[in-house]
């Protein structure tokens, strides 16, 4: 029998709720540990026995212990064997994925932190709304990523890899509606390639994806 | 014949200098095409028809364009069959190489280009030297994240991945050595570590890391 994945999850946190869908897509036996991290729990001995760095996900397999959630996926995926498509052996089709899980770095991931935190954390934690300058630098910030990333990654795929889905375009999707339910705007409506591949990689992860993302449109409706 | 890689680098980029390194010691048929940012070749429309981020490196395999530096190396390492070690098919010490290539965006590239900017471009644009107090601000950020490195990816183990070296080190050692230059600092005195691994890289990379990283060492030298 396989070893099953032991996963260490915050279900706020977009990096881990991205791998915690691959393990359920693919169907990896795996175990969920959930921390809260407002109660600290990445900070306390035993998380730090897991992983020094104090940061979530982790994935422990067996003795072996990983940080870093595109390189967890990656291990996901070959590790189980599982559907090509999620991280091609073709090389070149598996050199896309790489490029976007390194490009999103300081582009998609970052304007995903950037709206986050002006939308919502920085009010929550100050007690002041945005000005409205905050917000248009944010959400200029984001549109001009969505802009780089709809040119250069869908300009002539249906998915970032190519024909078929795969862990960059899990990785994308799951920045991209964070960003769309954190502002509270229909930032799509002047992107539609980006808003058909939303609408692409959604249809396929039926209905994996509304289980993960829950604990995220909860929080949101909490803030309305 | 295998089809020639081309090359768009620029000689004091640290991540472009790293792939060249790894096309000189993998031996892989490459054509080098220099790019002078101070002279916008970067923003010229044959390079932006090339890669429209206008971001280098960007490696050409016939009609193939790829950019990101760390998808870059990892498709020469598989493309070419080169040595294992580069970049291992075992499934975990591939996973380790992953996980430092993510790791260092925030971390280890991040200390680099504040040492980097702190102490040579932002006193070189604005012509004035910059405070003590930056200087020892971008200092203590930078051994906060070698301490990391060393304690979590050099614990166990003479390289980043295991027993040999691979794509990762490349990549930690071009930063680590910028670092060095441009601060000026003995900085890895206290870090004896990371000071062995770095001595053992070079001693794995003779005389090819001499050749890509003398332009960065001539710059130094300028600046004295």
């Amino acid at each position: 029998m396989a070893t099953e994945f032991v996963y260490y999850h915050v279900p706020l946190s977009q990096p881990s709720r991205t791998v915690l869908l691959l393990l359920k897509l693919t169907n990896a036996p795996h175990k969920v540990h959930i921390l809260d991290m407002r109660k600290g729990d990445h900070k306390k001995p035993e998380f730090l026995a897991v992983n020094p760095f104090g940061k979530v996900p982790v994935l422990v397999h067996g003795d072996f212990v990983l940080t870093e959630s595109p390189a967890i996926a990656k291990y996901i995926a070959r590790s189980t064997k599982c559907d090509d498509h999620w991280y091609p052996a073709d090389v070149k089709k598996a050199a896309r994925v790489d490029e976007y899980l390194s490009y999103q770095h300081t582009t998609v991931r970052k304007a995903s932190i950037a709206i986050a935190m002006t939308y919502v954390f920085i009010p929550r934690s100050t007690g002041k709304p945005a000005t409205e300058e905050d917000k248009n630098a944010a959400y200029k910030g984001l549109q001009d990523t969505l802009e780089g990333f709809e040119n250069y990654f869908l300009k002539d795929r249906p998915f970032v890899a190519g024909d078929k889905i795969s862990i960059a375009d899990l990785f994308a999707l799951s920045e991209v509606i964070l960003q769309c339910e954190m502002s509270g705007r229909d930032f799509l409506e002047t992107r539609p390639k980006v808003k058909a591949w939303v609408d692409r990689c959604k249809e396929e992860f039926k209905p994996q994806f509304d289980l993960v993302f829950q604990p995220l449109y909860d929080f949101c409706e909490s803030l309305k």
